[in-house]
């Protein structure tokens, strides 16, 4: 019995995914699907990125099973923010981000950050109705996490190895790394960045900026 | 129709993991649930543990989504592995373990450690048959993830922080991340450790010795 209820579900997240992604396309929203593990430095990533954005115009869902501490960091920058708190639920899903998306201005804005629930497995299930999916993974989590969390890596359209300060203080291959994620995914570009320090932010920034001009 | 059919499902999980429990309990076996996000160094800490044991006669369940990577690991140290592919589910299940178990020796075994999938979430919602669950936090994943993921922190037996020697290079509140567990789960033991350099893993160690001679 359970295989054919859960085809259900996800056929109508498809559905809600599509009104999603008809409602951004109305109003001219690029909207990037950041997921990865807890504590990979999602939220650091976002509070970076829009403080390199210039001209841009941007807004931010965040998903969290609870609290708004996220939420909070982010609204000091003086963007839209809406939270969605899932409750118990390990991801968003279409229908949670078609409910955040009634709450937000969306005529004036260009581009749309929806920061998922921290796990590495069940939000690559899940279209939310995003344009691309974005991963980031953070060096202290180690080099295994393409080979051991394959249709995250094989899925999104851009990973972040976040975390590159700690690069010289833990055991962490960058050569397997690399190698491993262009194997299972050649075709999504890999940005190795320090949300801490900022180094190496410009090509990620250039990245985002060309998906809204695209 | 979505409830209902969980319900279902979490009971049958429910039946397993008591035939689980029933079986190491003929046995003997006293078997920790290792929890934690990706990268959290589970493995690691089973590693470290099981080369401090000394008499104490070990095997290791190890749940990934693919690969044999930290079953590879493990084997090294000359103790019975037994590897789990859930192929994509987030967490082990009470019947992946019986299965498990019936490939093992267990007549002649004290403790088990079942190495869960890692993930900050689902994990925590079923019952596997395990006498404790642990959790493993780590430094660079921040002190905000009590908060973040209260359930699991909230069902958990003991937590251990890993990756103490990360503190001097990131922003992580000691302070914040005791607290935080202290107000959510006032009865689980916290052990502050680094797997890598191997400090301060006695108090550890010893309340998984605790664990087998109670």
């Amino acid at each position: 019995m359970k295989v054919p209820v859960v085809e259900r579900i996800m056929r109508a997240n498809d559905v809600l995914a599509d009104e999603v992604r008809q409602t951004l396309r109305e109003n001219g929203i690029v909207a990037l699907n950041i997921m990865g593990a807890p504590g990979s430095g999602k939220t650091s990533l976002i509070e970076q990125t829009i403080a390199r954005l210039g001209e841009t115009t941007v807004a931010v869902i965040e998903g969290d099973i609870a609290t708004t501490l996220d939420a909070d960091r982010l609204s000091k920058l003086g963007v839209q923010v809406v939270q969605i708190n899932t409750g118990g639920s390990c991801h968003l899903d279409a229908g949670m981000v078609k409910m955040a998306l009634a709450q937000m201005k969306l005529s004036t804005l260009d581009l749309l950050f929806i920061e998922n629930v921290g796990n590495l497995v069940c939000p690559a299930e899940f279209d939310i109705g995003e344009y691309k999916k974005v991963l980031v993974s953070s060096v202290p989590e180690g080099h295994d996490k393409v080979q051991k969390y394959p249709l995250m890596f094989r899925l999104v359209d851009a990973v972040v190895l976040n975390k590159t300060d700690l690069m010289q203080h833990v055991d962490f291959d960058l050569g397997v790394f690399r190698s491993s994620l262009t194997d299972i995914n050649s075709r999504a570009p890999l940005f190795e960045v320090s949300c801490k320090t900022a180094d190496n932010l410009d090509s990620w920034v250039a990245w985002v900026r060309s998906q809204v001009t695209s």
